[in-house]
């Protein structure tokens, strides 16, 4: 198979589904719904949808029933961008080559599109229209999931202690707790999330997890990796900002080529988690390469 | 029955509750459970989960069942709090007389505070520890309704509308829009939520849908109010702030007098709308009226 064509054709049916599940407008504000669709269009792999839907075909389920739930995890993820780049967090002017919300619609209406994108997802996964025919109890397992990764526990704690440890001494237990929780939780969820509404097994369940889990620290450090070495143009933002701000980051800590090594020992490691799986599992075990890869 | 006995001991019961839901620590993060409970333990009053308990109980349900879901709309509601504070939004240094979340923690730590609430809101009604026996279907329509008034199309919306207002030339109708949204749609939900969760029939809910839309409505007529003419001591924040503002208020689009009759109008309507609730529904039919008398 080929994976460009696998992540063209998933992406598209994200983007359409976004497309139906943002509107325009609400016949009265429509400020809030631009200000949203502003940084939810603007370009984003939809890396956490897919994994969603690839981790569900691998268990045999259907694209269908786990596309409210892929986006809702888009819709998250694009809020924490937003609230990110806020001067405030990280101060960026850019994001994927385009300015970043708060540039164009101002602070404010910037920290109101994060917080309606945030409970838009979760609209969303509770939507009668969207959701009927999956078990109710599923439904309320996975958002519970979702929500443990989004919140306090997960991303938002990770992006706390990253800041708190912004310019300390750090060490490289403190880098993997904020690499799993800021950018791995969501990930690892996107993929338990696809495996439960796909109706995986426990087993299954619990390997693509840890599959998950893997993946999502892979992504964080080669993350790191591009932001010493990376080509700007590529990543469509400047190179060099967590030197600059003394950031918790593997190539801090470990210097540039151990965080490569590290980074290839992940891959091999979340492979390894989908050795019982079939075929089905192929764009799974591609993903993982592909992120170890990835030049943006 | 004695209205203050009967808001105290509901207060405590949601106090206790918040205190066993929000952890002072996951174990490793602190910061992030320290900013938001900072805001959530500020002496807020309870009113939209005292409102849940009140409807819950006017048809008959326990307040065990609905303990949840009444705390995770403290949490919105705190988080929003803590978003509308911040220096980009209305630039509050005191609420309820204490420093706001931002002058204590910082502003990255504030947003992501209010972001952590509003996430732990959601994870909260969906945790199968507290929600069990409660049937799934009517806990994924009650975190929907929840979801609606919070988001996009109610409070975030609304609190858009109501920055996007400010200064301009408004009307009844925009500050109605806003009111409604801002403001009035969480209260309409929390007693909306209260009377589903406790059983009510499709024309109690119907009721109680609209007593809760009125009162909240109400509640935002009285606060613009007391802005003009309030006690700062009692309030706890300063007076004259949407003046200076020129903020979209019944004061500014009515008058004072006008105002003041419209609360007492939206007071009467509301109570019109228990007249066939019996003596359970004594709570709401008193905190109607002092919502329309409060001075704080």
């Amino acid at each position: 198979m080929d994976l460009r064509i696998y992540l063209q054709e998933k992406k598209r049916l994200v983007d359409y589904a976004l497309e139906r599940y943002v509107p325009s407008s609400d016949g009265h504000a429509s400020t809030i719904y631009k200000a949203m669709r502003y940084s939810l269009f603007a370009g984003g792999k939809r890396l956490r949808p897919i994994l969603t839907i690839a981790s569900s075909e691998a268990v045999g389920g259907y694209t269908d029933s786990v596309l409210p739930f892929a986006c809702a995890i888009e819709l998250i993820h694009t809020y924490s961008l937003i609230h990110d780049d806020l001067p405030a967090m990280d101060d960026d002017d850019y994001r994927r080559g385009n300015l970043t919300n708060h540039k164009v619609y101002g602070e404010a209406a910037a920290i109101l599109a994060g917080d309606a994108l945030l409970t838009e997802a979760f609209r969303l996964m509770t939507d009668s229209n969207t959701i009927s025919g999956i078990d109710p109890n599923t439904v309320l397992d996975v958002i519970n999931d979702i929500a443990d990764a989004a919140g306090a526990s997960g991303m938002v704690g990770g992006q706390m202690v990253d800041i708190e440890l912004e310019g300390k001494q750090v060490d490289i237990s403190d880098v993997e707790y904020i690499h799993t929780h800021k950018t791995g939780a969501l990930i690892a969820s996107s993929v338990r999330i696809g495996a439960r509404l796909g109706g995986g097994t426990e087993d299954e369940v619990g390997l693509l997890s840890m599959y998950g889990s893997v993946i999502g620290l892979a992504f964080q450090t080669v993350d790191d990796i591009l932001n010493v070495e990376g080509d700007e143009a590529l990543l469509g933002k400047s190179v060099g900002s967590d030197a600059n701000k003394k950031k918790a980051t593997y190539p801090a800590v470990l210097g540039i080529d151990d965080s490569k090594k590290t980074a290839d020992e992940l891959i091999d490691k979340a492979i390894g988690y989908l050795k019982q799986f079939d075929d089905k599992a192929e764009p799974l075990r591609m993903i993982a390469r592909y992120i170890g890869k990835r030049k943006a």
